[in-house]
């Protein structure tokens, strides 16, 4: 683990797996249970790094697959990575590339040495590997990598999981092999599609290569969620105590908090961003959906409850209009409160995980984490 | 003139029929000659209140028409008016209508008593006359409100201008007749197309009437400039040295310079504002076309002379990514500069009228301000 790079657990909670910690990076500490905007292109869409912070965000994540095709790492690196680029001096987590080739390329074509797919921006055609994944992450400067693996389908057969498995594993060998940058750290990430012990296996794998923090990956996308959380169950015991744990592209409040009490400590998801634009708000007195007619004289702020910047100086009634009108300050103030929303939801937790009452919290709450 | 509104006059330059001056309104005083950046929709696009004012914007136009059709002038009058309504407590001025009516509704019928026209929207009957014109304008509680006219096109016969003036002239009258909110100043707008002795008469008689401000209207929709400026040049001396004078709708840097040069104090476009949507940068060193590949990797900041927020913070290879990856943050941060960069020019023709210096300030920059 490198000497800018560390992970302190403060507690454990004595209900449940609730974990209570800080990561600590070269761009500022983090404290977790934490949950990361995501900022695809450089962006998290919307929002200025000054908005981010305003309303609680301590670490984003940023996606490899899109800045490879565009501008390219290269341009970043040059105008001094990642950070200096798009003006965020806080902690930054870059996924590997692997899960936006699959998901944005139907016909990527999967070898040994590494993915051929084309560029869902031109068609171009384009290689993204192991070490290209590391190189392009070290370009970018981001303070946590991740290896570049194969997500599988929950729906694969035992067969080409466990194959598909242990290419992932090799990869994420010469991932590790081919990471040189001090400043940044690496995550593994555990595959295995529905499997147990394939997930086992990975895991072991992965903590035989040894790295800095471990991904539950190939999750929340699509399976039931019953399944997802058995999953998570099962593993959370198995995975190092002092190292944080990441659970990608995690999710809604209520699979959040069921996260946490399980164990983990990382989570992003583009929910709260995309909804937003999409005019759904989450709100401590449920879902609201700025669109409908009911709110066009409502003169009352969004979420009573709320000290985000769209709360304190707007009314639904306004919220409708800019939305009903498709002016883009509308996707704005949407997405200050999604954000706010998330970020205060993980600080109710973490003020629960240290008074120990995170399950009764929990317990009494279920409904209106099931926005 | 309503107590809470003065025009003062501080000063007229030497060498130029530039004049300095301050409008004091019930929301803040606001120096001139200003910019005023273009709300439409009850928002400055992509902007917040606060972006606006940290860039010095100290009044903004809104459009009665559009916020008539959408969310109507009952919604906003129902909020608090239409400071509250977009959280924006600095002085508002809105136009009659009138002049969107006819640009987006090619089929809008004009009688003596009043214009029928579709909704752009969803193409609903619409009526708009003078009296409803200042209902709308009131129950929005706009600073300035201005009379309903029918915008001339320049391209119209000596014969329909004329009558179209004198019923401009009525209509007038019935805006004056049924204006009674205090709080409220009304401006007259001076019509009579191309043709010097019916802008003369129009100017007369909106005299007669009475006004706390002289707008001139009917201009940059598409005349030569030559013919914009000598109206302008042949009414400026016509017009009462104590009343604040606006031309609409103008327009690019040099037009406001001349503007100014020619005894004007108001102006108001969206060139600043729609420019920096489509990536068209003012800048102290020329345009900026920011999706030119030029600037790829580019770390230069847009305007190396600018303190605005944009310049502060980011590089030119940021913001020609944002743009071509269509990310919302680049229509944020060019808005920003755009309009900084405008109120930056007004600030500096003060600056110069102060000293005296306003003309020989323009021949010297003719070129800087020919973006």
């Amino acid at each position: 683990m490198s000497k800018k790079f560390g992970f302190e657990l403060i507690k454990t909670a004595h209900d449940s797996r609730a974990r209570l910690g800080t990561i600590t990076t070269k761009h500022g500490t983090i404290e977790t249970p934490v949950f990361m905007p995501v900022g695809t292109q450089a962006t998290v869409k919307t929002l200025t790094p000054e908005e981010l912070k305003e309303h609680d965000t301590s670490i984003i994540l940023s996606n490899t697959y899109h800045l490879f095709l565009r501008p390219g790492s290269k341009v970043i690196k040059n105008i001094g990575g990642l950070h200096k680029f798009m003006h965020w001096d806080g902690p930054i987590l870059t996924d590997s590339g692997g899960f936006q080739i699959f998901s944005l390329n139907k016909i990527a074509k999967i070898k040994e040495e590494g993915v051929y797919f084309n560029s869902h921006i031109n068609g171009s055609k384009q290689f993204l590997s192991p070490e290209i994944s590391m190189e392009i992450q070290q370009d970018l400067g981001s303070d946590i990598a991740m290896v570049l693996d194969e997500p599988v389908s929950p729906l694969s057969s035992y067969e080409y999981t466990k194959k598909s498995n242990e290419m992932s594993l090799r990869w994420a060998r010469r991932c590790k092999d081919s990471h040189h940058d001090e400043n940044q750290v690496l995550f593994g990430i555990i595959q295995g599609g529905m499997f147990k012990d394939l997930r086992k296996q990975s895991l072991e794998s992965l903590l035989e290569i040894g790295f800095d923090g471990f991904a539950i990956g190939g999750l929340s996308v699509g399976e039931p969620k019953d399944l997802m959380f058995e999953l998570i169950e099962y593993l959370s015991p198995l995975l190092p105590k002092e190292k944080p744990r990441y659970v990608m592209g995690v999710g809604k409040p209520l699979d959040i908090i069921k996260g946490v009490l399980n164990g983990i400590d990382m989570f992003d998801c583009v929910i709260p961003t995309r909804y937003a634009r999409n005019g759904t708000l989450f709100t401590s007195v449920g879902k609201v959906v700025i669109k409908n007619e009911k709110y066009t004289n409502d003169a009352s702020k969004l979420d009573p409850n709320c000290l985000c910047y769209t709360c304190r100086h707007y009314s639904r009634a306004y919220l409708r209009h800019l939305f009903k009108a498709q002016e883009i300050l509308s996707l704005r103030l949407n997405t200050i409160h999604n954000i706010f929303f998330y970020n205060s939801i993980m600080k109710k937790i973490r003020e629960e995980i240290k008074k120990d009452s995170l399950l009764d919290f929990y317990e009494r709450n279920v409904k209106a984490f099931s926005v």
